[in-house]
């Protein structure tokens, strides 16, 4: 029997909200092809995607990335993992686990997106320069009281699960919310490595989950390879310098 | 048998996101109770939700609202009505039509977000009057640009759905995603009077979905007791009439 086959759709160039997904696969060693990176006489490209936003029935996704699995297209990152991590052997079996995954991966879907809008604090039609003043005023509030407060939170939902061996958000082994843990620590060091140098020596926990995910021999592989977009300045997780400064 | 007994957790004196949760409750005529805004002495106030958010385990809420059913405790608005539609029999039953409808709640949350970050747009933690001038820059991006957006999605999905009457977002019947979108809709009435009286030609079917869940018998009583919490000014949706202004 084939392995089911996965059809991910995500704009291309960056990591953004898709690499949530694909960290799972890679990790699940998954079959599955990032449409929109095949060339467009392949059945890839943006046009392919932009076809079946419009197309999708019976409900449309409202943005990528989305999921294409045989009749079956779902969007929202949260969503799609929850559909695919039982699936991947990336979550428990019984509901409770699986609740408490979703619960954890909204809490850094809110995370992810406050650290978005750090750089697009008034409109996301609007480039970074046109609201950079605005940027400047929001940053060092992110960086003193919401980085804290989040990473806070999972260091210490890592610290109070007593079966994880002091790597893990949940349970015994890992879930697909270590792997989305991991990409938003790698984000947040890429756009803001004073600010996370400084917090470093709060969160041991989450350095220590970070290292043991970048060493599984899927990820390591995966972050080796051309599959992996570099960080850049149209993702999510951006660096602009002015927006790392040192508490005055 | 006694039916079971939710407890949701919410801060009191604000619909905000317990808005949700409670309006599947009511509608669902299900056995529940705002513990927040039952007597101290009686187990509730906002002491008790702090202390549960402390205690909780294996995963403490990040944040409320949170729902308490038997030992399990758990958190994020749209996880919570993943959790409880199937039980209240606000959600089809098989996979496809669960994670449509959860797919469908989260672009409502990200609405809801950008809503609030209207008059919220450089931190939370500040007041309104400490980021007017920002938020006076963001709300005609949010009118005509995310509103027209959004809501346009919103009308496209009850318009393509060819078994729900007009008036349903998924499947023939009623769901919890209708729900929330009468909240949601209500909300920006509230808040952007001006705008959504601007649009209203432009969504029949949401105008029809409004009418059919406010109509509804449970939801009707609900709405005209004090369970319901009047819109105010530290909700989600708040309105300020020079955040409504007519477009220049």
């Amino acid at each position: 029997m084939t392995d089911p086959l996965y059809e991910l759709y995500y704009w291309p160039g960056i990591q953004g909200r898709g690499e949530f997904v694909r960290l799972s696969l890679e990790e699940a060693g998954a079959r599955y092809i990032d449409v929109v990176r095949q060339p467009e006489k392949e059945g890839g490209g943006v046009k392919a995607m932009m076809k079946l936003m419009q197309d999708a029935r019976p409900v449309q996704p409202f943005a990528p990335p989305f999921l294409k699995f045989g009749e079956l297209v779902i969007a929202q990152t949260a969503n799609i993992l929850l559909f695919l991590a039982p699936r991947l052997h990336l979550v428990p079996d019984d509901e409770a686990s699986r609740l408490l995954a979703n619960q954890v991966q909204l809490t850094l879907s809110d995370f992810v997106l406050e650290a978005h809008d750090v750089h697009h604090p008034i409109a996301s039609s609007l480039y970074y320069e046109d609201q950079k003043t605005e940027s400047l005023r929001r940053a060092p509030l992110f960086l003193e009281e919401r980085i804290p407060k989040f990473l806070g939170y999972f260091e210490r939902t890592i610290a109070n699960n007593s079966s994880g061996s002091g790597v893990h958000l949940l349970g015994a082994g890992l879930t697909y919310v270590d792997l989305s843990m991991f990409q938003v620590m790698s984000g947040l060091t890429y756009a803001f490595p004073r600010a996370m140098a400084r917090l470093a020596p709060k969160i041991p926990h989450l350095e220590a989950l970070v290292e043991h995910v970048a060493k599984r021999p899927r990820i390591a592989a995966y972050l080796a390879s051309s599959r992996r977009i570099p960080f850049n300045k149209q993702g999510i997780f951006r660096h602009y310098a002015e927006l790392d400064a040192e508490p005055a």
